[in-house]
Formats: C-alpha cells, structure tokens, sequence
C-alpha cells in the first residue's frame, strides 16, 4: 500500500511478471500458477502477427486466462541515432501506453515473456518507469531462456570448466573480443557479418535459430567451415516461421591464450 | 545405434538430463514429461543428507519415477592441488561410477539436474567422458538456473539495457574486476573476503542465499553498507537449512567508467 497524497492509501495495483520460455513446453509450474492468478493478461505488440504473440496466446488459452492485445508504440532503429537516447524515449512513450492499458483494465495483470524477463528484456525497466506514477506490487516468475535451449539442444556446458560465461549483444561483439573473451554468447543478431572475421575461422561455434518454433534450425562446427551452412540455416528458418531469431556460443581454440 | 566391433549393432543406452530449477516449482512441462518417460532415475551424491537429494526426490515421488540414489566419488579439495588436473580426476572416478550404475540398472536413464544443465554443472561433460566408453544418446531439458531466480527474487534485469552479462565463479572474480567487467553475477560463492575490497564499497549488490528453499535470504544495496546484513543472512541461511548455496549481482556505479 502506498501513501496517496493527503492520506489516503492507494492499493499498489499487482502485477505479475511470468517468463514462458520458448512457448507452453516451457511454463513451470508456479509460472502456471501466477498465470491462473491474474484476471487479464496484457500483451503488448508491433503488429498483429508479431510471432511471440502467437505464443503468448497459446499459453493463455491452455490456462484460461483472457488475452487483451494493445500496440506497442514503435521505437526509432536508425542508425544514426543514439541508442540509449532512443531506447529511453521508447520507454518513455510505452511507460505512457501501458499506464493507459492499467487504467483501463481493472484486477490483476500477467506479464507473459518470451524467455526470462532477466535477460535482454525491458518488461521489468518499464515496470520500475511507471511505478514512478502508479503505485504496483509487481513479482516475477522466471523462465527458461534461450541461452538456455540453445546450450540444451546442442548437449552443451555454457562455458570452460570453472571458467566465466560472457554473455553480450551482436553490436557490442567486437567489445569482448578486444577484452580478451574467449566464451562469449552472442544474442541479439541482425546480421552475421561478425562471424566472416578471419581470427575467428578456427573458434568453435553452436547456433541456432527459432528455437521451439516449428522452423528451428541447429549448427555446430568451426566458424570458418559452418559458415554457409548457418547463413543457409537462417533462411530456411526465416522462410518457414516467417521471421528469424538466432543466437550462438563462440569458443576459442583450446590452447589459444591470448 | 553404433556399431560394436564383429559388426553387431549395439543399442545407445537414453540418457535423459533433466534441469528441475530449485525444486518441483520449477519443473516445466517437457521436464516433467521427460521425467515420465524415462525407466529410472538416478542421483549421484556425496552423503544421504545431500540437502539437493531432497528436492530430487520431491521430484520423482511427484512423477512417480523410481529414484537410486548412488554413492559420488569425493573431489580432492586441497588448495595445495592443482585446480584443473583435480577437477579431470574426479570426472574420470565419476565417469567409472557411472558406467557401472548404467550396467546396473537397464532402460531409460532419467538424471535431474539442480538449476539448468548448461550452467556450473558437470553432468554433461560426464556423460561426454562416458560417451567415450559407452553409447549413450543423450537429450537435455533445460531448467530455470539460480541466476534467473536471484533476478526474479530482486525483480531485475540482469545486465544494463543492451550491455553484457558476465558471469564468474567467486575463484575467478579478481580476473573479472582486472578486465574492467561493469556487471558481474558471481557463483560458487565459499566465502564473502572479496566483498570487503574497499574499491567495491559503492558498487550496488543484489545478494540471495538458498533461493528457493525454506531458509531462502535476500539482501540488497551499496556492498559498503550491507556487508554485515549478508554476512547474517548467510548464516541465518546455513542455521535454517543445514546448507548455504549463494550468489550476487555486482553492478558498478553509474557514470563510473573504468
């Protein structure tokens, strides 16, 4: 409960945060749980075939759950402008939809999220905006990630034994070579270009795309062979789901210290 | 199948590694079916009061598995011993146990895995090693990791929006630091001394002991403040559940660049 000016209490609206992973294969059982306790699920999208949608009502058909889908206010890609500054005025401008949505749709709200809402997703950075307005109790649920499902398809540990597990964005790839990274995670792609950069033809590499869709695809090798066959991967990935999400682990030879 | 020498054709044996999260919460629903489609379920541990024996069993008896538990071969934990040749040691003691069980106990093999597969956990390099001697095919589900469940307990994103994750282990977390790492999430936690590094005291820390378990614990705030707080909480961790399993997230100060 938090005070409203001049006294009076006002009830934090709750709202519940719920990752489902890859799809309905992926809901645990308190995720289950948390979302047979909401009254409406909101879901925020692009465009009304925004493929995680599909997904989200999957899930919430499964659990009885009554799906409102509301636009997300679009957000600036040029490359000429500055990410965090686009990034932040994006926010703000959904900070603003979803406190509209709230007012609109009285009870408990769920949250669903595609992978975990603690990696590469600003549902809960949105959340901490509007709670700066409108007083929320808000829990999370974790899901499986796609780190996760990629590492699980391809029967893998993450990282060397004992070593770290770096984990970064495709713009920002070139920063953890140069720091000396040799296990990195690469999530976030729109491009492989990275990847033709002759030092890392003899680094390992496991990527995948659409992981848990229909149109998944797999590859595993040395960089500097698998390539072709990951830029195939991709297409045919893109051609069968009609949209393409890949990531990959990147390891440097055994032995090549830098 | 692969081909035993004199050409008969020898069965790979199902190995089935199952990441169960903390415990029966966190069980997804391909976990469970995989749980359910397998003939046995083994447990490898280092005592009868392993407090992980508990929730693996918790697991079974609500999948109605048959579970076996097995002795683990000990790991040499002098500090005297070379990291490395002590960890390949072990592996190859374990891999041995293994076999043997698997020669044992014939069918689908269920193992479960505390967390996910993918991240601070042997089994896979394992059943690798064993691979070697043994067919095996093997399939992973994935499982929602501490990492997730600290994150979701503090209701935060992991990382800064579209900057890195690192994770280490508490061994390796002076590298981290050295490399100008900004976020780092820190695991296999033995003791607290590296907190008390005075260049630390204005980073932000998101700390949690046995999440997930009845004497779960939870800290946050600037490391210089709440050193003493985590200091108590872990022992009020290990005093209610007989155990103590932590990690943290360490953020730097903002604007304060390497």
């Amino acid at each position: 409960m938090a005070e409203a000016p001049g006294g009076t209490a006002t009830a934090a609206r709750r709202v519940v945060v719920v990752g489902i992973g890859m799809g309905p294969q992926h809901v645990t059982v308190e995720a289950a749980a948390a979302i047979g306790s909401v009254d409406v699920v909101l879901a925020f999208v692009k465009s009304a075939d925004d493929p995680l949608l599909a997904v989200r009502r999957e899930v919430c058909d499964l659990h009885g759950v009554e799906l409102v889908v509301l636009d997300d206010p679009p957000r600036a890609r040029h490359d000429d402008v500055d990410y965090d500054a686009a990034v932040d005025a994006w926010h703000a401008a959904r900070a603003e939809a979803w406190e509209a949505a709230l007012a609109t749709h009285p009870g408990d709200v769920g949250l669903l999220v595609w992978g975990d809402p603690s990696l590469y997703d600003s549902t809960l950075r949105l959340l901490d905006r509007l709670q700066e307005r409108l007083p929320l109790a808000v829990e999370v649920v974790p899901g499986i990630s796609s780190l996760q499902l990629l590492a699980a398809r391809h029967r893998l540990v993450l990282h060397d034994v004992g070593a770290p597990l770096h984990v970064t964005t495709a713009r920002r790839f070139a920063e953890a070579l140069a720091q000396g990274q040799r296990n990195v995670v690469v999530v976030l792609n729109r491009r492989l270009d990275a990847l033709a950069d002759p030092a890392l033809a003899d680094w390992s590499i496991w990527w995948g795309a659409n992981l848990g869709a229909p149109g998944e695809q797999l590859v595993a090798g040395r960089v500097g062979e698998v390539l072709a066959d990951i830029e195939a991967a991709r297409e045919r990935a893109r051609a069968h789901d009609g949209w393409v999400l890949d990531l990959h682990l990147l390891r440097a030879p055994a032995g090549d210290a830098p």
